[in-house]
Formats: C-alpha cells, structure tokens, sequence
C-alpha cells in the first residue's frame, strides 16, 4: 500500500528532524566534554561518575543517550510513524526487511562511531524520514563544525538551512555553472573509499579485492592492465551515511551499488536499495555539450564498475 | 650561528601568526564563494571578472593572494626575517637547504590544495616561524571549521587559543587522564596514511610498496606473514602539515622518520629533519604501569617500522 502525506506535513518533519538533529548533537558534544579537559573542572563533585567510566564506556552511553533522546522526541510527535534504530538493527535483522512502505525513522544516533572513539571530527547524528521505502527528508549534523547537511524531497538540499546565525547554502555548493565530469573520469576526481572491518588475509577476500579496486583506481592510466584509474586523490573517512542518500539525490547525485554487475558496459544502473552495504556515489554533475551531466555520471559509474571488483558480504563477521 | 629571541618576542610571533592565520584564511573562504552560489548574486556587476577564471584558475590565484598577503604582512612587521613560501618551493631547491638557522617563516598558504579545488573541507593556512632550524611556533587556521591549532615552543598546543568567542582547549584534547597507548598496538590505533602522487603501476615501486605497508597495517593479527597490525581504522584525508611538527611535539608527540632503519627494533629513532618527505607521528600518550608514554611512543614506531616498506623518493617525478 503506497502511503501518501501533504507538502506542509513533509515540511513539518523535515523542520523536525532539523531541529531534533542539532539538539542530539549537543548530546555528542556532551560526551566529548566529559573526556577532554571540561572535566578536569569538575573533579570533586559532578566529574565523579565520569571518572567511573572509560572512554569506550563514554562513547557506548553517548549512543544510547542519543538515541533516547531522538526515539522520545520523535514518539511524543509522530507516535504513529515507525522507529528504526540501533538497538533495531542490533535485533539481528537486515534493514531490507525493516524498511517497509510506512511512514518509518531511520536513525543513526553516533554515524562515525571509530572517528567519535579517536576525537577524530568526522561523526554526525544521521536522521532519515521514509515513506513508500524511499528516504524523502536527510538530516546530517556535525556538532564539531556545527554544519547542517539537509534535504526534503521537492525542496532542495541545503547546507546550514535554518540555522540561526549561519546563511544557508545550496548545495551543490559548486553550482554556479553546475561543474561538469572530467571528460577522461576517474582521471581528475577524488576517489572516496573504506577499508572497512573485514580484515581477512585471504588471496580473494574482501580486503584483497577492496585493495585491488582502491590501486586500480590509483594507478596511472594504462597501469594494472589498463585499469589504472589516475584518480586526483584517494580520500577515507570512516563514515557512512544513511541520511546522506536523500540528500545527495536531492542535490542532483546519482547512488547506485558499488558491486559491478555482469557487464559493466551496458547492464542498467539501478537504483540503490536501502540496507545494500555498498554504496556508488556520484556527485551533481552539469551537462557540457557532448552530454547531459546524468550521461556523464552514468559514465563514471561505467568507468568505476570496470576497475573494481564484486565483493562478498554475504558470510557472517564481513 | 644559534640565534636566541626572548620570551617576550617569541610571544609577540605567535600572537601575530595566530592573527595573521586567520585573515589569511578569510582570502581562502571568499575563493570558495567565487565559486559557489554566492557569486550568482553579483551576476552584472562585480562577479563577471570571477566568471571568466575557472576553477583551477581561482585556486591558483588564491593560492598566490593569500601568500601575497601573508608575505606583506610578515615584511612589514619583521623585515629582518626570512620567508620561505611556495613560490621559494617552485625555484627548485629542497626544504633542507632553504631552512638555515636565522629566524624563517614558512608559509604553506594552501595547505590541503586538492581538497580545496573539490571544496572537501580539509584544508587550512599553515605558518611556521623557526629558529635555528627548529619550528617553534606553528599555526594551522581551518577556515571552514573556523578552528585553529597551534602551539609555541614551551607554552603549549591549543585548540582555539586567543579566539574571539570559542574558548581554547589544550591539546591533546584528551588529556585527563592522558590516554595510554594500546598494548597491542598497532590494534586499536587509527591508522593516518596518504596514497600520494606516484602513481607508477611498477612492481616494487613506489605506489606498491605504499599500499603493500598499509595493508600490513589493516590485516588481520597473525595474517601477512605476521605483519597484520589490524588498526582499527584506516584515513586518508589529503594534508601535510609542515607548522603541524611544532604543534604535535608541544602537545606530547612524537614525529620521526616512516622510511624504517634497516633494524627497526634497534635503531636510534632519530629527530625529523624538515623538508623530509616521509613523517610518522605518534600521538601524545600517558604513561602506564608498564611504561612511560614516551616507551610507548617508540613501541608504536617500531611496530609501525615493521609492517611498512621503505620509500624512494630520490627519482625525478617521485
């Protein structure tokens, strides 16, 4: 059954999810406080549980605390709409199954749990509203740069919307003219990639493939047997974002999966579906006279699918 | 010849390089809004000499502004001192020649240049002031983030320091207790690496030996040999910093050398000689019951010595 919602209801959870965002990342900066020199201040009286826990401690509770405090605001709002969290998908289940056609929360309180770990400023609260299966409202909040990533289906994608002392920005934020594809992509793009927790040993394995697409991808054109995809620079950052397909769609990007099909050339680019572990991102790309810029990106995901290898989640601990 | 300064005029170096950082950085944001939807607004009058430069064209005039500004401003106030800038780089000589014992700043006025021509946060302003061959004031001023770190030599490395409005945090940012390093390491470390731009697909070269260390430093415990180091995450953020020597030892660091000694047990773990193009940092560390921080610190580098290749940067193109 297709759910259907007005355009003042979808805007009323878009400001929301705004706003709960950047009050949960509060939460996170809470928690970066009680293991930097904040707590210093505070050692005979308040300081006294946190010097209980440890830093791992501290970052489980932090988590948690963040999503309670989301979960609640959201249930005294919408009490009718589906919550998926954490704890959910701690459940054991994949979220293919979790996503239905309902009006459905997707939270992902800590997205960058080993950066949060390391006070390594990459991690955000990552909010995402589904209806029909489809996320139609992204909320990304970094609390150390204080920087809102955002977008409502129909309505745009925006950097710091509705933030009270910054200017909002379009994103894109290059968009004026909107920057074309490099003609010979990958050559002249930044490659973004993960190594990720599968850290077998195994000629053939998750790592080893990963590891042969990311080179393939480096190489100078004409290397690893024509592979070699020059890219300008390889970039990790140990995040993944739930949220951020909305968002990257609304800003005019194409999302597909990372594991090649059959031929590379010319099977159909289809739509990610939720819950995929491997994600192809392309950015918003302007048309240029020899194509559209959906050609051009269609192009880049050709010219990527043929330099990386399938890879297999589908073992238990991958 | 040593040359010394007193405590009085070092203090007067740092104030001003913080100063100078960070107007320096404001030249770096208004590159970003010629190109993004701010300049959309001047579609008549002002923005039409920025729609005749393209994107290349405006990272490499901001470059130059911004080493302009900085240059001016140093002349100015210190006349009698050296400066060493990018444009002093592109004459040809190493870093190791340029950097004598008389007071010398050095300016990276675009720290991070890739990242900005894809308008990927991470870049920054980076000013050294050095004495004797030794930086001892760094200031690194991240425009985007409006963060500044930077240290003088036995004042301290702070986060923020002399800010208008944030308040300053002491760097490390965890340091109450200072956190020991793991025993195990390097599991349980990120792992900081950079692809770099020798892309030759040549069997023992430069590129292969890079992704042959840092698959050491992800695989598996007992795998590779017995070089899996299994970190506990992998990033690649597409920086170098040069004032960033002086702040990381201010906060605890250590910096040496990431081409190993032909013993990397055994070998002096020698002092990092500017202009070298290959650093290993380790973070500050707290002691333990076991060590002190700083025999942690030289474990992790002789863990580290293990697991990596040695580098030829000697050929031209390298």
């Amino acid at each position: 059954m297709a759910h259907s919602m007005s355009d003042a209801e979808l805007k009323d959870i878009y400001t929301f999810a705004l706003d709960v965002g950047r009050r949960a990342g509060k939460i996170l900066i809470d928690g970066v406080d009680k293991r930097t020199g904040e707590s210093s201040k505070r050692e005979e009286g308040e300081g006294k549980v946190e010097e209980k826990m440890n830093a791992v401690d501290i970052v489980t509770q932090t988590d948690l605390d963040v999503e309670a405090f989301v979960k609640d605001e959201i249930v005294k709002r919408f009490p009718e709409h589906k919550f998926i969290g954490e704890e959910t998908y701690s459940a054991g289940a994949s979220r293919d199954y979790l996503i239905g056609s309902e009006p459905t929360w997707c939270l992902d309180p800590l997205d960058g749990t080993v950066n949060y770990t390391h006070l390594f400023p990459m991690f955000c609260v990552s909010i995402a509203f589904c209806l029909n299966g489809i996320p139609i409202v992204g909320v990304i909040y970094q609390p150390v740069l204080d920087t809102t990533y955002s977008a409502l289906v129909g309505y745009g994608a925006w950097q710091d919307d509705s933030h009270p002392h910054k200017t909002r920005k379009s994103l894109p934020l290059v968009n004026t003219p909107k920057q074309v594809l490099p003609a010979n992509a990958p050559k002249g793009c930044i490659f973004s990639c993960e190594w990720g927790k599968d850290r077998r040993d195994t000629e053939g394995g998750n790592m080893w493939r990963k590891v042969n697409s990311f080179v393939n991808m480096a190489a100078e054109i004409g290397g690893r047997g024509g592979k070699g995809g020059m890219v300008h620079g390889v970039r990790s950052l140990g995040r993944d974002v739930a949220a951020g397909i909305c968002i990257l769609r609304e800003a005019g990007g194409l999302i597909t999966t990372a594991n090649p099909p059959p031929n590379p050339e010319t099977d159909p680019i289809e739509e990610v579906r939720l819950g995929s572990r491997l994600y192809l991102a392309i950015r918003p790309a302007g048309d240029s006279e020899k194509e559209t810029g959906r050609q051009a990106q269609e192009r880049v995901v050709r010219e990527t699918w043929k330099r990386v290898l399938k890879l297999d989640y589908t073992r238990p601990g991958a």
